[in-house]
């Protein structure tokens, strides 16, 4: 679907990637996965579980940088089917008006959104996907949550601070009340 | 899909109905519908063929009321299912944000958006439908066009002005340069 | 700086009103006022304080109807000065998109949001005021509490269940994590 | 009020600049400057006047980058005191939700936006500006147009292609049809 694959970035080397990240804000997307049912309601979440460098376990949202020449739409799907798989049929919205931007620092005082690698702005969307989920790139699973399961506790404590809150949004934004 | 017709609606007659919409704003939707590609760029906006009162033909988009006890969402399923048909498959967005909100004046100066039957505040959505359609109720035909061809002067005069700034809008907003 | 009054609608009776609530959605507006800083960063939200028919005391954002005639912005304007007087100065946002739309049902069940009256059709939007405000309709006062306190349980508790949800997403819009 | 200027950036040499700007998306900020009235509604667009390298002048919109560590909204700020001069007084929206997400491509045919030095994502919003203005780098003039002059043929040919389209989105995105 997306022509533009990392492979093609290979040019620019990890160590030129590093010193940029540490000169330029980088450019992200951040896509909510749901399952909407047939009037556009979410009724489920779609989080997927990955190991962290110190051993832990996350669940996460979907997120990733967008590539030189490539379009945000065409970044969006590219992480969506690296990460939920080549059939998950991501319903990209028309609009590249994003729900909201999320901006990641270093310093995590700076908006309460922390990344320790890099000065990220990352445009947020929601993204119905319809097709068959196969979580296929560092991933150990997929897990989809209920709306009302999502925004407990432990399932809050289970995710990034950062992500836990664009989930959050996410929900408030398709209207769903907590 | 929507529990909610018409026909449930029959107690309010059309007297008490005139008599409202010539006190009370009346909540509107507006649905601008179109095929997208699989990254979600419109290729496509679909306008339906309608006969006017005086014996002219409007393309217009679809477009009609938020009932009593009844969701946006619901509204805009029934509306665009009576208009293009029960298998037309509209992606509803999982948002209620619309991209624009519409107000239409019986007095056409006052928002540049005029209806003369009423004062309408309008939600605008764009609503990708990935089923086929069959233009079903009072409906001539539904013509599919490309944005290009949306936006020229033949077609924008076959529209009633205000239906066409929503759709050049909506391409606007969809990120359609024009 | 509204030129439409209350007084002017006095010829839609009580009645009419009572009657045209229990058919018909109602056009509304939620406004959530703000003090920002020259950054536009939120730095306090306004609640008034009002005393319930039952005797409670309840914090509430701005709301009310937008009137038959009336633009969804004059409507903003009037609802706000009249709970902050006329010299609050509100900065309403020129676009009428609203962060998001409430829909209040007096079954509470049918979207989280209820309104024993009717069922209102809300378009919400933050505000910020810029000029001193005198809470002059029905309000026993105006606090402005920071987006941390306005977060707490004590607070949220003593704002009707719908009101805290739109602040809570007010501030997530706003790009306030929590 | 913003506290990061170009010269805290001076170490990422105009040779690294470069490099990035061949290798990585730049993240951008657009800004419509606009008087609006006690409604909020738009009295007039803020275009400034810049000769281009060819000798031509042009009228363009405020547009500049997000420096590393800068947050979007002082980035906006910078911009606009940068251009406007320092008592323009902006008032740049609580929310970082743009109305649009601008794609500007060495390449003209990937989004219809161009930018011959660089891939630029924008993110563009509608600021008020309250204060005097003076422009007050690299910029000739600044006029302040009616919405019906900006649109005109005329005033379209005086900017570039991009910054037109951002313009006309911008006062659909306001309400003000065209």
């Amino acid at each position: 679907m997306s022509d533009i694959t990392e492979t093609q970035n290979n040019w620019l080397s990890e160590d030129d990637l590093a010193t940029a990240r540490s000169r330029l804000p980088i450019v992200y997307v951040d896509a909510v996965p749901v399952r909407v049912d047939d009037l556009g309601t979410i009724s489920h979440v779609g989080l997927l579980l990955r190991a962290t460098a110190d051993g832990s376990i996350n669940r996460e949202i979907v997120s990733g940088r967008v590539l030189y020449g490539e379009r945000v739409r065409d970044a969006l799907v590219r992480h969506l089917e690296k990460d939920l798989g080549p059939i998950a049929l991501p319903r990209v919205p028309p609009s590249p008006q994003p729900f909201t931007v999320v901006e990641y620092f270093p310093n995590a005082d700076i908006s309460g959104f922390h990344d320790p690698r890099q000065h990220a702005v990352s445009l947020a969307y929601i993204v119905p996907v319809e097709g068959d989920c196969i979580p296929s790139h560092e991933a150990l699973d997929l897990v989809w949550l209920r709306p009302d399961e999502v925004v407990t506790p432990t399932v809050a404590a289970e995710m990034s601070p950062g992500h836990g809150k664009v989930v959050r949004h996410a929900l408030a934004h398709a209207g769903r009340p907590f």
